[in-house]
């Protein structure tokens, strides 16, 4: 598929034409392709347990992240109410009990996330065709929350290590776009484990957080990593997200997509589609490298995989520490 | 076991004597009863999806919840940083792209969460004998921060109806201790699923969520939920806590253990215990009632259950969605 | 003048017909009654510096203060980056250096404010005919954030201390409404110096905040001083809010205006015509008490006041330290 | 005088005994040299005011301002409970009202700020010789907070415009130190109005402020302003500091003092001097060029000048708009 690299709202509306889902879960669908998961998946991953191996897949929360403050995106900021030099002093409880406590202020963005349904807009159309100022509004999002989904993301996972398949010493390089003939060489390259079905979530790694560890190891601290150049999908994928009628997809990328997007002035035209219209559960900046060493060791590349965002109400995406057990 | 009402920090000191696992995996040890949970005990976990059935165990975390600001917990204040209405009216964004994004400010023991190793303290000591401020300074938790288990927090979860079991209309009241003949009466009532071993998680249902959720909806407010009477574990339990060798536990309220406490001007004594000198997660705030009637209607008590705490660097306490899958 | 409680839209807009200064300072104006002070206001205002006794006006900013969540207006969270405990223990500095350091998270009304221009709308329309929505965003005020008063709000100060002038002990009962009547009577039992005058800051003293504070003596905490019932300014003072050309008024109350509100389902109509229309500031929650006293001692009402609000970019109100100089 | 680069440790030690003020005010004192401004000279202050010009001396509380996160110093981050165009939208208030609303949450020393004197401590000893600990704990300030000064930082200020009496174009370089021979010279330069006396707070202007707005003007970003290079007060300020008997002094910078510091591996030496013993409250960040300015055309360099801090409790600084009025 040939993209005019001129023409990012025609493309979007052509994908848009071919993929949407609107309609297809009913006119007060709020789930979108989660409903795609259903118990027979769940019973199949959690099938796929076989040794007890647990990969946490969330990068940390912390006042070191890679967040530079893009639209108010900051780093969480974590701080103490109590702590154990104040338990040392004494608090004032009674019979030697002493305590910490803690609070943080962060953007629902600011690490390992999951894009809730009211987080990207078309034309002023949030997913299933209502109006964006209807779903979202400063008390939130009051359909879609990701509290619609709490119970919901949690099944088979696959992991897609198009970085070690496609790339080079594991790794893609920055603006290098996965098409869906990545996606299926990848596949094919790992073997019958490694088959993407319907209800699944799919991870794709690119080797970019690698990347940015090794940089960080170096003293060259996060650089880019947070909206700079990076591998990541094409929009042309964007059948392949419908088609394959997955539930979930996530990268170990920032923003998911290939940086610079692959049209002139655009951004982030993949979300566009991806989101409002098929309805798609997007998560970014996952860890996926610990569970790739896991997968190329053993080649056995699907898992359960828990993704329980944490259930702020009316939020339009939310923090998570998705688990995988293998 | 008869308490002596005067004697808490004598109690305390007793049950340290008989409970204590300091030096048990090792000086350096910074997991507690996490240890417990190994990769046997999630195959074990795994293996009880008999259905595909999921539940959300975690309270929603919103600006109406429970909290009254005691010592700084408030509830979160959930604000959009940009919103569909935004959206509508114009972004700057190209192609017809609009977006909603969104920050959260919230103590995390908010709502649903784990308490840390580094939450309580002992006499100025933490877990596994440390001193208080070399663990937890106002930069967090320098050991055992939350983190360190966003991997471990897997395995075979065993719902403890406590409130169907010996409670009226599936409720205990305020005040109830719930002894370690509780437990054991219940796990009787409740058949072999029920059974606790080594490495489980269990969850006690009180009965004091829904009592609150009856006062909500009949618009009294949550009352004293945060902080107030309520059923809960007697710190005659220190022994079961500890015999049992179980993983972690959670209650449906908002303090673990039995309230008032059951020493004169007490705090939380059994918490001096469990935390620094045991070892153990203590959840609080689960929601576990439309797990328990469904455990109430097949009889089945265990279950696949994940709850990875966010991994928030340093914190002595974390949100988390626990999920349980039966 | 007689209010039809059945009609606020009517009354609204029969005030507005009156007082609306929309165009008064040209098409392009942010600055509304800010507009009203000059430079020689400001040498009067200097020149009541007899003594240099200061009298700060504002509540302290915490969290144990008045607010109770009302639409996410919570109480100031404040919380230690770096404690003298942790300077103790040591922080790594050298030399001996050691810091503590600080964050808060407050709503913008949380304790002593000024409401901004593009605080409350009518009908859709603020300050000067605008759209609201062409105003304040979710990026905030884009064109009356209160940074543009920044430099203005300090002039000459007029207490009326209707609570002393008209009350019985000082106070008014809740929901006493001040007329146009009250406050002349005020100013005619206060003397020479209480006469207000174009540019002139008012402060309105009703004596709710000395009630509340004997409650938080009495162990019986703020009640309903954030939203519940207070006296405070009669709707029908609209006229002489704009007849005198005053540049700002504030009193020792939550909502400034009488509550409950004088149409039937009505909230706060008074913001609605004295912001969007008059252009006027206002100040809520000012702490009157202890310059109350003194003008009572000395006779003296007026004095210098510089009540410059933190210049939060965009923001809508903002707090403030006044400061009272006689 | 000679400073000895590699001996910081013994040039504090001197210092702190040829300028400490412990015990001056008794021993109970928590206000520093705050004691040092009295009515008279607040009406001095005020008789300053020959024109009636106001000058905020803030710079602006923004998400785009200096901070780059150092200690979890971030830039303020202001977000909306409610908007202009939910107002449009409809909020379910009566009669046509719309409100919008606001919350922050900053660091206190984000953005223009006084230094408490909690905020540094010398070999754990802060300000009158108590220990850190004893002050600040995570609670806060508990003697020296911030709102002790609510009312007392008003009287008469001198700027001294040391980047246009010493340096080219106005501007002091990064690195250079201001000796009281520059201080000396600066005044000489004014002339009378610039004379500095017991009890004044002292407006030091290097230009680094000025230097910053041009590079962000010119698309650089504010560089290293935020604890970077600068123009500052050297260490061997500390007996002019003292011996001048000023209440507060402020510069332009972010650290008060020349940066790099004047002795191998030191951190803001002068401040372990000039805060824990001699109780000086120090502001930085403070905008002083439209002043500068001012002042520079008609040759008058002392004003009326309010710089009431936010009395947010316990706080060990405090975000502040001064105000000078000419």
């Amino acid at each position: 598929m040939e993209l005019d690299r001129t023409d990012a709202v025609g493309a979007i509306r052509a994908a848009v034409e071919r993929c949407s889902n609107w309609g297809r879960w009913g006119a007060d669908d709020v789930l979108g392709t989660a409903n795609l998961i259903d118990d027979a998946k769940r019973r199949e991953g959690a099938a796929l347990v076989r040794h007890g191996r647990t990969f946490s897949l969330s990068q940390r929360f912390e006042s070191e992240g890679p967040q530079k403050g893009w639209r108010r995106r900051t780093n969480p900021v974590h701080t103490m109410l109590d702590t154990g030099l104040d338990a040392e002093r004494g608090q004032g409880f009674p019979h030697g009990l002493g305590g910490a406590d803690d609070v943080v202020f962060m953007p629902l963005q600011a690490s390992t996330q999951w894009d809730g349904l009211g987080h990207i807009f078309d034309h002023g159309r949030a997913w299933n065709g209502r109006r964006a100022g209807d779903v979202v509004t400063s008390e939130g999002d009051q359909l879609t929350g990701i509290e619609t989904v709490a119970a919901h993301l949690a099944g088979r996972g696959v992991l897609l290590d198009v970085g070690r398949a496609v790339g080079v010493d594991g790794e893609l390089p920055d603006g290098f776009a996965i098409t869906a003939a990545h996606l299926r060489a990848t596949i094919a390259a790992q073997g019958e484990s490694a088959q993407v079905g319907r209800g699944d979530i799919v991870l794709v790694r690119t080797g970019r957080l690698t990347r940015a560890r090794r940089d960080l190891a170096d003293g060259r601290g996060w650089g880019d990593y947070a909206g700079g150049a990076a591998p990541g999908l094409s929009f042309t994928t964007a059948d392949w997200l419908h088609g394959t009628e997955i539930a979930g997809i996530a990268t170990d990328t920032w923003g998911f997509e290939v940086r610079p997007n692959e049209f002139d002035e655009a951004f982030q035209p993949l979300h566009q589609v991806a989101i409002p219209h098929i309805g798609l559960f997007i998560g970014e900046m996952w860890d996926l490298d610990a569970l790739a060493a896991d997968c190329a060791a053993d080649g056995v590349y699907d898992f359960w995989l828990t993704a329980a965002p944490l259930p702020i109400t009316g939020a339009v995406g939310a923090p998570v520490n998705p688990l995988a057990v293998k």
